[in-house]
């Protein structure tokens, strides 16, 4: 299928701003960018979509309006299936309890894997679908789904199952991740350790229902040794790794990232200039999750710091219903440009083409020739506009390898 | 007109907590609110309206569910009515250029004072209305709307009669407010001063153009010398008074609004614990404003100990093109949660009962008897629900006086 956009005021590639922009598709990729002026002649005769929206408002009555464009959003870390919620205990945090106590009274992540046990697969695809609907709302083209509600294998191997079938369904495109959370109630460490690299990893990598294994390596959950059990456990077996580090407490689960080359090391609440150094040295995207640091009152991670010491930040929803109920990759930008100290424009790159190696892909989040053609238009001429405005996101579609996507709420 | 309201599994009025509740409503007004059970027999007989909703998800299939009720969202702060954006700006602030700095050489407020002075009263009044219909979606029954981008007296006259429009026409309550903002360019301080309290206020008190004056107490804005002489001719010609007190440096505003008997001190990020302790004691509100203090990376007022001082703290959007340009009384709430370590209740009661306090009034932001029948239903069982979305604002519909408001995005 071939295409030429048009009616785009401006456009952010991410890395380069450009204005009266236009592009061409052809079978799902961008094959040129550039100003609509300069459109090459061997383009002239494909069909046109004319993005441009209806004048809105006194100050232009009538005619149509050029909008902006950025690249489609990637979410590379995200909790997106489960069952229940945790309304009581987000309450009860915000009249001053601890996730850590919480957690280790049995509550938090273990009242979602109760929830989750009782919901049918049907259920849990459901719910989760809903929750994907409102995220390619927000543009989200691209997004990680993690497992960790199931802990037993069966109930994990039940969660990636329901992954798959997301995959298989959504317009979005899904990266779906095997996730050593907690060891269940009732195991024995040594034992659940064993298990989870013997029995699960293998199986997992056999049957293909995850890409890549993730380990929350803090207080309360795994240790820096079992955590590096775990993931060399996957290498062997072919699946890439990355890691939920320096959360709660310093680990040194960043370092461990940077030295098994993972494609990502996320959170970094407790990070150190010299975890940076680790990341910006080995390449390992540094994810930060604003959603979690600030509802759980967490130190936020010096984004700021991090780009400057040569990292490649990358910025996620960690959408979860404990400690990130966050909807927005928006509103995640904006917290990161407030507390974080990014510029609009860093920001959208950590959402965009930096969330896309933490996926291990440079052919998503860009508006570039190669790469796949999803993009969001945005309802304003400034492409930057759902980054200014707090609580309201101006977003006009979403296209994904240059199809407009289904089901958008407000499209 | 006479109307029962059922179908409610959780009602906050706000400082009481409710299940299965319901009310009566007469002539716009609250006349019962109680058990559902326990609807004494002299309502019986009224016209119902059944609040629940349709069940959605797998969870719930086919039946009704009953929503959550809290009051409707009082926003006792707003710069609603503006011409131009500020996007540039908000950009190059991101990338670390300080709004003072901005201000001083001719930019920020005197951009939006430019864009202003170009755009006509209907334009005004057209951007203005769709702001308030996005306010409305969210839950906003009652909100001020602020003077101050004029500066020049026909120019503030122009701002409160777009305001007065406002007030006519929406469905909202409009509460309209001079604000002394800045001298303008190319005016004496002091003739600027004699002007406003000499010409412009007694004109607004004659006109009824508005009910309370404002004054932008600050670095770079009015001194506090100024700000007495201009609060006290509003009281002299019988409006109240509010101050925007403390926000770039520590002036004292504060404790001028408690000597004074302001409605309210807003902003506060600069206040003391001597300046809690003087609007503790004369019953004066704190209004702090998240959206200016996060967006403009100022630190968060410590509502927290504000609250626990005694202070009756208020939240507010403080909706400007500028330092806020946040649509979501929610998401300040959430932050208030966060950074103010406000719990979820007390977040509620800031934006409703205590905010009303900032207007005046012990009427508005309550569900109990006697109160306005404003009150926004939720989209889940979980009155709470839209505190605990971060990026997603669940609500089903909102009712001012008893009656459904109309132009409500997604009802
Ligand atoms: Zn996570
Ligand atoms: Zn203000």
């Amino acid at each position: 299928m071939k295409q030429v956009f048009t009616g785009i005021a401006e456009l952010y590639t991410p890395r380069q701003r450009l204005e009266r922009a236009a592009f061409a598709v052809q079978d799902g990729r961008f094959v040129w960018v550039g100003a609509e002026g300069s459109l090459p002649e061997e383009y002239r005769g494909w069909p046109r979509t004319d993005l441009s929206g209806r004048s809105e408002g006194p100050s232009a009555p009538g005619g149509r309006r050029y909008l902006g464009v950025v690249p489609g959003i990637v979410d590379a870390h995200t909790h997106l299936v489960y069952g229940g919620d945790r309304l009581g205990e987000y309450l009860k945090r915000a009249r001053g309890e601890s996730y850590e106590a919480i957690l280790a009274a049995g509550g938090g992540i273990y009242s979602t894997v109760r929830a989750t046990a009782l919901a049918s697969e049907e259920e849990l695809y459901e719910l989760a679908a809903a929750r994907a609907a409102l995220f390619l709302a927000q543009g989200v083209t691209s997004l990680e789904v993690k497992s960790g509600y199931g802990l037993l294998p069966e109930a994990e191997l039940k969660m990636l199952r329901v992954i798959r079938r997301l995959g298989e369904t959504l317009p979005q495109r899904v990266f779906p991740t095997l996730l050593a959370h907690v060891v269940p109630k009732g195991w024995e460490r040594e034992k659940y350790v064993a298990m989870f690299t013997a029995e699960l990893i293998p199986e997992v990598a056999r049957s293909g229902l995850a890409e890549a294994v993730d380990v929350f390596c803090d207080q309360g959950a795994f240790t820096l040794e079992e955590t590096r059990r775990i993931l060399e456990a996957a290498l062997s077996h072919g699946l890439k790794i990355k890691l939920h580090a320096e959360q709660i407490a310093h680990t040194g689960a960043t370092k461990l990232a940077a030295e098994l080359g993972a494609l990502s090391a996320d959170h970094l609440e407790q990070s150190t200039p010299g975890d940076w150094q680790a990341l910006a040295k080995s390449g390992t995207v540094g994810t930060i999750l604003p959603g979690a640091a600030v509802i759980l009152r967490k130190p936020f991670p010096d984004a700021r710091a991090m780009w400057d010491a040569g990292v490649r930040v990358a910025i996620a929803t960690d959408h979860n219903p404990g400690s990130s109920p966050l909807y927005s990759p928006w509103l995640g930008m904006q917290l990161t440009l407030s507390l974080g100290r990014l510029s609009a424009e860093e920001a959208l790159i950590a959402h965009t083409e930096h969330a896309a190696l933490a996926l291990g892909r440079t052919d998503l989040g860009r508006i570039e020739v190669g790469a796949m053609a999803d993009f969001v238009v945005v309802d304003s001429t400034y492409a930057l506009e759902p980054l200014y405005r707090w609580g309201n996101t101006p977003i006009d579609s979403v296209y994904i390898e240059g199809e407009k996507a289904k089901d958008l709420g407000k499209v």
